[in-house]
């Protein structure tokens, strides 16, 4: 509706119009507006957004779109987008960019925030230092609230937040003060008996990941940096933590269905990429998955003289995958959310054998009672319930040991999901099932 | 050991400095420490914790561990206690309590608090109302920016959030106010002149996952609540707002492994809730399993002749189980994220259908090749290439439509992934190897 409307008012060159309908949008949806419109438009769109909201914008559109306006961009242009931008949102980009664009880019910036850009750009890619920003309010203990207040309104337009403001002694991190208790605490107040000495703050090298966990444990609206001796170098704000928590969580999910994880989206895939992130995985359980088959063909014979055999192994190997997977999966997000531990291996694998035995209990016998009515053959009814029960319990212990064997030698847990617990299962329970039958037939 | 030195202090009766001990630590940490003690101790660490930080960490402990409280606490202590709490958290222990609990809790409380109370334990549970808190700051349009910080001054410490202020008039939401706008403007300038008046609000009735959406889209801090006759009600905050979204994030990824979703955590779930949660998806599963065992005994005859044909099963149930896990599983992201929706259906399926083509025919080389070295059947090859390239089709067109088909009919679409699909793409495969096989090899 508003594609629409923008479009009839742009082939009529109504700017004023779409100046006016523009202004009323925030920053996130106006990025999203201008990803609808080809790129002509699209440019043409962005020069009419106030210079205030320009650089919010800019920074929240796709690469591919910043590249874009980056090349229409006059050299004045370009300094006043990435003048008015957040350092961390500047090195965002920068990342993204090619090396040309990242050069265009920096001859605009002044010295001093050059270096700091350089210096941020110098983090490891999953650092909370590659995510943190070096715009914060720093205050000296020594300051009254009424200090603090008039430093926050000369300096606070610039930073990223002014909610939670840093007291700051030779570089190194005292305290914090919110701007809560700034608001609600007497204007001759110290800010020396205002600030909070227990401090959760991270080091520069921390996984971006443990570090988006804190934020998420402790409702933070920022967290402080430090570096190793201690000095304070920057914040890390809460809508890049909640970004660092969703990719990661995207990544697991990715993982566990055994597609390569991905940062662009589904449509922004193309289809080659698609099949790339899918392909390897596939042949790699594919050919896992002969090992189950050959297994299967030794049993040829026996397979010959009790054909119906045959016609259970769909569902001992669903049966198995689907178990495993449960198990897996549990243990996986129990890992991932810190509440299961190497150390507690003994403790799950002891809790899965015994939900194992219920749960293979109860599918045996409905397993049987079927079995009875539709062959009426108890044999049969047996064979299959002590096979169910067995490739329950061995499936639910691999579902749980390999996530945590994986953790501790420092692999993501969750490629040992679904995919690859089921052919691991598979070849198990075809095992086990023709072993109990050549004891119980006599085969 | 921390809990080794609080155990030692506990014993010696060294009340003082286990007071101390306490008094460094935050409401979060608390919680997850008297988590470890049993309940005698607990309940004497808990009465050793600052009244200023009882009530929240009090707020933060898992629902057992309140109960217990609670069943010590005179009259007297469980008033300030829940005098202290915000009305959310309130709520959120009062749905969790039992019947006399909740009586004993209401008797407290006073007759204003009650009454909101009880108005908020009325919204649906998945709602916003029932997660929103009514303690928030609303200004007059017509205070000035020192009338504004003067009230919020006054009645800030008891709000939840006070960087987010509301301006009302007839009860009617006219704008938003940030405290950084207050903080950052002169303190003559009128509210009215400084309030933002595109405001993201979210109605009592909405989904709470779609209001955790909005705040990841738009990193907010508070939303503001309002009921059809668009009066202002309450806000939701951003730790309700996250937690809502883990939790959703949680029941996505049990769902998609066939487990019943549950609030409760891996160690918290008893071995029989665990065993409840996965029984049904099981026998629901290994039952429609075998309908594709029944298909497979009626090619018995093919089978007895060609023994070496049901090799082949294992690796053609897993690869189609495989790809549609992949397609199944980024198609229901796709869905969480808003970025697939019900009219892209052809869309994903022709884009899903081309990944296909491209993946089956990868497989369907490098199996030849195997097939090739091993039998030297140029005819088993072309079987399985044909096998091969069709259930892998099939099963991403399945596994993408099937999430969409839910969402369609409002059944939530993780439950058409993994194991659901897998069993249904099984049947498929089999149908699909032997009908080719009775062509190819004339049986």
């Amino acid at each position: 509706m508003e594609i629409k409307r923008l479009t009839e008012l742009l082939n009529e060159k109504k700017y004023a119009q779409i100046k006016e309908m523009l202004s009323e949008m925030n920053s996130i949806d106006l990025a999203d507006l201008l990803e609808q419109f080809p790129d002509d438009s699209m440019v043409v769109l962005f020069r009419l957004i106030s210079k205030e909201t320009a650089a919010e914008v800019f920074a929240n559109m796709p690469n591919d779109m910043q590249q874009t306006l980056i090349s229409t961009f006059t050299e004045k242009e370009l300094k006043e987008i990435f003048e008015d931008m957040y350092m961390d949102d500047t090195v965002d980009i920068l990342e993204e960019m090619p090396a040309n664009v990242v050069e265009q880019i920096l001859n605009v910036t002044d010295k001093e925030t050059r270096s700091r850009i350089n210096e941020l750009l110098r983090y490891p890619q999953d650092s909370a230092g590659s995510i943190m920003t070096v715009e914060y309010v720093d205050l000296k203990k020594t300051m009254t609230v009424r200090q603090a207040l008039d430093k926050i309104k000369k300096v606070g337009i610039d930073q990223e937040t002014i909610y939670t403001c840093y007291v700051i002694e030779n570089k190194k991190l005292l305290g914090i003060v919110t701007a809560k208790s700034l608001m609600l605490s007497d204007e001759d107040t110290l800010i020396e008996t205002l600030m909070e000495t227990h401090i959760i703050s991270v080091n520069t090298h921390m996984d971006k990941e443990e570090v988006s966990k804190l934020f998420h444990k402790y409702h933070l609206i920022a967290i402080p940096v430090v570096d190793t001796e201690n000095c304070m170098v920057g914040i890390v704000t809460f809508d890049d933590a909640m970004e660092v928590y969703e990719d990661e969580m995207n990544e697991d999910i990715s993982l566990m269905a055994a597609v390569q994880p991905s940062d662009d989206s589904y449509f922004e895939t193309s289809v080659f990429n698609h099949a790339k992130h899918r392909i390897l995985w596939l042949l790699v359980l594919m050919l896992s998955a002969t090992i189950t088959g050959t297994i299967l063909s030794s049993y040829e014979k026996m397979i010959a003289s009790v054909p119906l055999l045959v016609s259970f192994i769909p569902m001992l190997m669903d049966t198995g995958g689907n178990c495993g997977t449960q198990s897996s999966t549990l243990v996986i997000r129990g890992i991932a959310t810190d509440e299961i531990q190497f150390r507690d291996l003994f403790r799950v694998a002891f809790k899965e054998a015994q939900v194992s035995l219920l749960v293979g209990l109860a599918l045996a016998v409905v397993n049987g009672i079927r079995i009875l009515l539709m062959y009426q053959d108890p044999m049969l009814a047996l064979l299959l319930g002590i096979t169910l029960m067995a490739t329950v319990f061995m499936a639910e212990l691999i579902g749980c040991v390999l996530p945590l064997l994986a953790k501790k030698v420092h692999l993501d847990p969750a490629i040992m999901a679904a995919p690859l617990i089921t052919t691991i299962v598979d070849t198990f329970s075809i095992m086990i099932y023709f072993g109990v039958a050549t004891m119980l037939l006599g085969l």
